[in-house]
């Protein structure tokens, strides 16, 4: 069993900015995230893209924006478990909280913050009758490892950048790669949209474009596809595999079902004062969490967290007081041992 | 008449950063603030200290974050009052504010937004009786001019940088300049004080420590302060001047007769919507409001930034439904033609 002070969940910049705030305070951090790495949609879905509204940087790349505060975090030794999604949760009779992830880790906390972001990011499915029935049965929506299509037969359908660069990959691996495209267009890299092109001169994708995947075939597993061409009516189309990357939509997922006040496919917070949920002991902080005026911007986690933290601190140290000080005055301390603060001024004897 | 859409009080990171929220929703902006320069505390206190609670920076110079937010917020063509005082506030009858500074600059707006920060930065006076009576009359807190003092007899009094830097400055402009201390060490930079030492030794300064100034003596115009010294007693020390410069001291100031609902010496606003104060229209956002939980953080001034701006947009434009957009999403539209945005991906034809 994991053991911390304030169980973060969501390695997002809000949950990662919380590590520091809770580190101020002294309090110990565990982030659970479902993504490999730290850094939520910043690091996964637009780590190239540039944020122009984070104060005091004219322009930033969210992943930098997310190294920035892995390093700003770093004196406070947070714990991570990543690549699982938190699953369950559970209130003990010392009123702290077990919250177990669907690969079955266990983490034991008196705080829980909630920084899930817009939630996890599932796949979006395209609107095929029975899809469900073929999902690891020759469906997939997401690509772990390509090794199981060496030799094999793959639809592949989608216009953005999942589609166009898998079709490449795949093209050397498998033993038939189609790209399907309900448009002529592709929207993804230009050199990605070329090499396509480019594949499919030299016949090693099949490209079909102004049609869609309409119907799945087989029984018990996918032997075929049903594609529907703009000018060529219904085409039935034999292969092992069919995978349509329509890219990622934000759910909830289990943490829905933890019993707090959901509004909006997000969590009511107590914006007057703490940011707490239905659930004392439960915050909620950054994008999942909503309020009278909410504005999902990165900006405002980080003031939430900084809030939430002191609540935190009141909740695990019921009679301690404890007393702000700037960190321009009082350094930052780490648990590690490091401590930086600002040059002193000289005290010196003048006679 | 200035006229603009949100009038800022306060040029301090939390009214920089304001512009910026304004901005996107294509709102203008003037500032006034009574230092001559734009950054408040941390351009005219600190700027040279580290912070390291900014989110995203692990360390940052307040002077450099005060540099960065003017140029995120420069596409905005703010305007600046600056080197004076908001005095007065008066609302008109198409329900917008005209607010009057000390110098008698007029300016009016829909809605202001008060970040005045701990307020204005008033000298702290040494509790000497009558000490008021001789104000501009041999007795200055601020130098602002040290040609006034050439060939004048000066008495400093302190024992930081400002008492030390004077004192050495002077040295060269008056005809005596003496520096009284209650303690025998100094606070200030180390080449400072050994250099005062010196002029000390050369008998350029008096130093005069482990005494304090007790007394204001002469009719009308200071002739002489009467110090009381730890061993020696009473002295009777006749000067022209007496300048004690003990440091500056947080003041709300005239902000506190404009009818707002103060507590401890900060403006009470509605934190669990948009940190509008009780006079519709007028925001107070920053170290200058307060409510249950606030943290005075700069990074809780740029939450309450963004929403505050929501509302004044709603304020300013009651039958216009504002949706926001992403920076990473829409770019950044300046008011000066500049456009900053994300590589959008390509769109491009494949056959």
């Amino acid at each position: 069993m994991i053991k911390t002070d304030i169980l973060i969940i969501g390695a997002g910049p809000t949950g990662l900015f919380t590590v520091f705030e809770a580190g101020l305070l002294k309090l110990k951090t565990h982030l659970i995230d479902a993504l490999p790495q730290p850094g939520g949609q910043c690091a996964e879905i637009y780590p190239k893209k540039p944020i122009y509204d984070i104060p005091g940087f004219p322009e930033i790349l969210a992943g930098d924006l997310v190294n920035n505060l892995m390093e700003q975090i770093k004196p406070f030794e947070p714990g991570f478990t990543l690549g699982e999604r938190a699953q369950t949760i559970e209130k003990l009779e010392d009123d702290t909280f077990v919250v177990t992830t669907n690969k079955g880790t266990k983490h034991n906390a008196p705080v829980i913050a909630i920084a899930g972001g817009l939630g996890s990011f599932e796949p979006r499915k395209p609107p095929i009758p029975n899809i469900d029935l073929y999902e690891d049965n020759g469906v997939a929506y997401i690509i772990r490892d390509p090794e199981v299509y060496r030799d094999k037969r793959v639809v592949i359908a989608g216009g953005g950048d999942s589609a166009l660069d898998w079709s490449i990959f795949l093209a050397d691996v498998a033993s038939e790669v189609t790209l399907v495209h309900r448009r002529n267009e592709f929207r993804g890299a230009l050199d990605s949209v070329e090499r396509v092109a480019e594949l499919s001169k030299l016949g090693k994708v099949n490209l079909i474009t102004e049609a869609e995947v309409k119907e799945l075939k087989g029984d018990e597993k996918l032997t075929a596809v049903g594609i529907r061409h703009k000018t060529e009516g219904d085409i039935h189309f034999e292969t092992d595999y069919f995978i349509p990357l329509f890219g990622l939509s934000p759910k909830l997922g289990p943490i829905a079902d933890w019993g707090l006040e959901i509004e909006k496919n997000a969590i009511k917070v107590d914006n007057s004062y703490d940011y707490q949920t239905n659930v004392p002991g439960i915050y909620a902080i950054g994008d999942v969490n909503t309020y009278k005026g909410k504005l999902k911007l990165i900006l405002s986690g980080f003031h939430e967290a900084a809030i939430m933290c002191q609540s935190a601190y009141q909740r695990i140290f019921p009679d301690k007081k404890y007393v702000m000080k700037y960190t321009t005055v009082g350094g930052v301390e780490g648990f590690d041992g490091t401590k930086k603060e600002a040059k002193k001024e000289v005290v010196k004897s003048i006679n």
